[in-house]
């Protein structure tokens, strides 16, 4: 019985999950501070829980049954407002938007909407690593091309991992059907400049490729950086799927609202995806993030709007993780955007034993062992990275920011502690 | 361009949806009365709306994040707290049940989790459209049988809608990998018999096959009907795939909360499709099921419980609109399940004209007509058989009772007055 039932050959090995065993590492060592997954500990802003319950109680039965599948009517509308004049055109909500579950579902939606047996796709590592699965259950074939740091400078940030123009160049063939970009990015938080984007939009132009860009991370850019949707580069739009999320937007990734716009004879092939796998979104929580929206755009040239706010707010909070991972002898890579720090820690290397852990990879290696002494937990970034390059992740750790203040003193505390204790 | 950007082929032609087309003829011609797609317009449970409102406004911050991808601890250890008892065994919460974005989400991990390229599967007509298309999408072939009435009956009811033995026993070769069974029915309100499930469980133990059984209905049984389910058969825990429905069970189809139980050989292919396609799912939404069930799992043995109160409170809703639909020159199947009447229309063909309808098929025609010219939308069942079988349904109209009894009195209105100007 046990042969006949086996995994169906488009899903390969069934993938391990960095998630589900760093998941449930957290579960069994219950590590003092968790700056793994992505989320913020602290409160969403009141104005966005609090459309919630209004719903929850409103007057309206209907607000709890089915609704639009492609999306929402009001969050649609919404979303075609808040980005219309982001990127420059009038958005069609009911024709060029998508409401998917999380941005997950609406990367799933533009990969296996658009990619085929034998397609190939470009993809940048370091790599949200559900990339390289949905591409292979589609029959693509990803091809990778990692973002390097310039070596032997101090204080890096994120501006310092780069393309090499001519590698990039050279992935593109006559089979290359796509290219996903992220920016800001994750872990790095690189905010790719105008350059990089122009040389990426002239490649994909040349070639005939789709972008599919993942700009979740959109609102958390630190000054004097800028993010630049691709989607508003010459001749761009016809190519371009973009995806967002409620969930980052507005610090609630547990709703897992996301969304993709584009122009419509691409978002068709997204939307029969989304037919087919999830039907349709959650109504309160639509209901919520088009209410949330409304708020903002209410005050969208004031700095209290969240869309500027949350960016000032993290700042602070960048800063003190990034001085506490130097002052305990990581080598962080400053970000300018998003809410991750990927940090060298091969000078811990004498400091800490990792022969008791089995991993293949010595990220993987460190983190656990790092974890249970220091009570930290981060994630290993060779999950980022193919089979190929993950040597290219191993000397890293990916620590998380979007947490309250007193959790991150409570990191500097168990740093310090762990340093002065070796 | 547009050739290169084409749907991949295992998408097939798109496919065209019932649901998308009749929501986009609800709203352009506003039928008095929808009874298309099959939700309540009338309250959820006070508690159920309850819990959300008090999880969006919870000290907790963190149920607004990210829970657990295969389902939130709180609400996955109160599924296996109501169904162990019904199916006779411990469930194992963390290995033996999964969360979805809906039923469908669920469905949608079964079928792709286990249908390989070539992998026949069963599907007995009418069916839930969305079967067919994740089959194909699947790479697998879709085998059909339908349930045929017994003719020459007065007072048909679901019970009459009928499996030939001999044809069924036909379908299962050595390709077959599944069944898939829904009982309650949609469209039919069919609840299964011990005897007709005994001989479908029978032939999938003879032929080695998977059971993905669509219980959603579990809780819309009419007495003395009683809901079985297949998995409690002997021998058949180990080949059958559960589904259920928050939407359904507490009346809040919106919510897109879902579930399948299963033993965990079978789930971990459920995992992967999952963990690829939404990963997670929303967390509020989820602890407010759970706390939804802990309140019914506390008056389990009272009849104030909503698992039955919901029957009781459906039962007068349905003969309503049977009478109804009688007096009006219809021929309704009384459903011993479910909240839908599958009625027989031709014998007011006689009265409309439907030359000014294009469809190709006679019930969409008719349902078209009927809701432009009486106000009343139902749903064309041709929609719920295969191409070769679509025939069988064309006689037919799809009518949803779970609707205010205001709405069902206007219904009643709306017909006397359309059959009087006739």
């Amino acid at each position: 019985m046990t042969d006949k039932f086996r995994l169906p050959a488009r899903y390969g090995a069934g993938e391990k999950s960095v998630w589900v065993e760093y998941i449930q590492l957290a579960a069994d060592y219950k590590p003092a501070v968790n700056l793994g997954q992505g989320f913020p500990d602290y409160h969403a802003p009141k104005h966005v829980t609090k459309a919630l319950a209004d719903i929850a109680t409103s007057d309206n039965p209907l607000l709890m049954q089915y609704t639009r599948g492609f999306g929402h009517p009001r969050l649609v509308q919404n979303i075609a407002k808040v980005y219309s004049p982001l990127i420059g055109r009038e958005l069609d909500p009911f024709n060029e938007i998508l409401v998917t579950s999380g941005a997950y579902e609406a990367l799933y939606s533009a990969i296996l909407g658009h990619v085929d047996e034998g397609d190939e796709v470009i993809v940048i590592e370091p790599f949200f690593d559900c990339y390289d699965f949905m591409i292979k259950c589609a029959g693509g074939i990803p091809k990778f091309i990692a973002l390097k740091p310039k070596t032997g400078k101090e204080n890096m940030t994120s501006a310092d991992w780069v393309l090499d123009e001519k590698e990039l160049s050279s992935l593109f063939t006559n089979k290359t059907k796509m290219l996903i970009l992220n920016t800001p990015h994750n872990p790095l938080g690189k905010v790719f400049t105008k350059e990089e984007l122009e040389l990426i939009a002239n490649l994909c132009k040349k070639h005939n490729v789709l972008c599919v860009s993942d700009e979740v991370y959109e609102w958390m850019v630190y000054e004097p950086n800028k993010h630049i949707r691709i989607a508003t580069l010459p001749d761009m739009w016809e190519r371009t799927i973009t995806i967002g999320s409620a969930g980052k937007t507005f610090s609630v990734t547990g709703w897992k609202i996301g969304w993709a716009y584009c122009p419509a004879n691409l978002m068709r092939n997204l939307q029969v995806v989304h037919q087919n796998c999830v039907y349709t979104c959650p109504t309160p929580t639509q209901e919520a993030v088009a209410r949330s929206f409304e708020i903002e755009l209410s005050r969208i040239n004031s700095p209290e709007c969240y869309f500027y706010s949350l960016a000032r707010e993290l700042l602070p909070k960048r800063d003190f993780l990034v001085r506490t991972l130097k002052e305990n002898g990581f080598n962080p890579t400053i970000p300018d955007g998003g809410y991750f720090i990927v940090a060298d820690w091969t000078n811990l290397g004498k400091k800490i034993d990792l022969s008791s852990e089995q991993d293949k990879y010595k990220d993987y290696r460190f983190t656990k062992k790092f974890a249970k002494e220091a009570g930290v937990l981060a994630i290993p970034p060779s999950a980022f990275y193919s089979e190929a390059h993950k040597n290219l992740g191993e000397d890293f750790a990916r620590f998380c920011f979007i947490k309250k203040d007193e959790n991150l003193a409570l990191t500097e505390k168990l740093l310090k502690t762990w340093n002065t204790s070796k």
